[in-house]
């Protein structure tokens, strides 16, 4: 089993914890007040990722200086420990400006080998998708739950999701819609709360393109904790980002990547 | 302004309570057991759907023994009042089985003219969306809040919302992409919860085909109590279904219309 340093979990919870604070008071917020009164240049998306990053690093220059950090918004900070923490602190903007509660804040710890433990949460609705060693529970609205992967197999009964019908390049589109075209059910808008779904046990399929690493971090953590499987389109580690392919089985995994290359039979 | 009975608002709160707890213990509920020792047959969503509407209809022949009832599962019931209960007890079928809060409990209040009062509940984050003379208001994670539209007036400052990509028909498709290629962002499957983010006040507009009366009654009702305006593609009442166009302002309204019958300049 992957190990991870003692405490990941307090300090993940704590960042996360702190990242809710900082950004839900702009949630919505443009609804608040008549726009015409709006402060010139008011963007809470903008405010809201910023001050969000602010709040994780100063925890974890207290609680982990040691170790490096990668955040969307503030770049990389090195560290000596070996070991990474990957934060994306609204993934899913577009969802966040129309109101959704589809975004999330995205922490992982890495090492070179990639992500050992993921936390994906959604503060508006309250809830938290945890994976690691040992660890893949979700806490929400109605209390603690295991994460488990479903057990679909066939194309045929698997429900799959993409953000945007226009996935990626035109090349990319076409070679989703060669998977979406064969499974059950296609559902889009999600942002990275689809993966959390998967992870949960509701979707079978995730395929995206164009991610950055911290977009796919704590998605691969959470999900693998789950018992499922991501790849890049190509079946090689997500990590970096890139294309992602999320499967609940390795029989999905398979069928799916073989249509998005069109070497399926 | 238009009035309604005495006493609606308690009942619609009643009668949605009782959907909350009829459909909730079925939400998610396949990722809770081995898919393999599912009890042949178990479908969440219609035993949810059926459970919440039979729920709503006891409480309603109770309270409200003289008002007739639409309801998607068990059809028309007469009533000697002139009023009608209009209930859709699982709207958004296809995203409560793919776990993603985006449906909801959708009651409206209607007589010869159409919706005089409307309730969206989305049980699962705890959010309600009402409106009807003198009200418009919601309630969620965050408290109580007054529903208001955006002022937004140019289509390339507004957000757009539909559930698929594939809306209607091939020309019906072709009818929104018009829209949607002039709009500032386009998303996809929100179902219900699209219209009470618009009349929230964080998207600008909802477009749609294909809907029956109790899809888009309750939206008619919350939206218009927000300010907000909601007819058929063509400018037509849109209570009894079919085609439906909800925008936050008459500008993004006409400028839309127009796109949709391809009679733009």
């Amino acid at each position: 089993m992957k190990e991870f340093p003692e405490g990941t979990q307090a300090v993940a919870h704590a960042i996360a914890d702190a990242a809710r604070t900082a950004i839900l008071p702009h949630f919505r917020a443009s609804g608040l007040v008549d726009e015409n009164k709006l402060v010139q240049g008011y963007d809470p998306v903008t405010i809201a990722d910023r001050a969000a990053e602010e709040a994780m690093r100063a925890i974890l220059l207290e609680e982990r200086p040691q170790d490096a950090i990668l955040g969307e918004e503030f770049g990389t900070r090195p560290g000596t420990s070996g070991w990474t923490w990957v934060l994306d602190p609204i993934d899913g903007t577009r969802g966040f400006v129309s109101g959704t509660p589809t975004w999330g804040v995205l922490i992982a710890l890495s090492n070179a080998d990639g992500p050992v433990y993921g936390l994906i949460d959604q503060p508006y609705i309250g809830e938290r998708f945890e994976g690691g060693p040992g660890i893949a529970e979700m806490q929400g609205p109605q209390g603690s739950r295991e994460l488990s992967v479903k057990g679909t197999t066939a194309l045929s009964d698997a429900v799959v999701f993409t953000t945007f019908p226009e996935v990626g390049s035109t090349t990319d589109a076409a070679a989703f819609r060669r998977v979406a075209a064969r499974c059950k059910l296609t559902r889009y808008g999600m942002d990275c709360y689809a993966y959390a779904l998967l992870a949960a046990g509701q979707v079978d399929l995730v395929i995206e393109a164009g991610l950055q690493p911290y977009d796919i971090q704590a998605p691969i953590a959470v999900i693998e904790a789950a018992g499922g499987i991501v790849t890049t389109w190509t079946g090689g580690k997500a990590h970096n980002g890139g294309t992602a392919l999320a499967a609940s089985s390795p029989e999905l995994h398979a069928a799916a990547m073989a249509l998005l290359n069109g070497t399926a039979g």
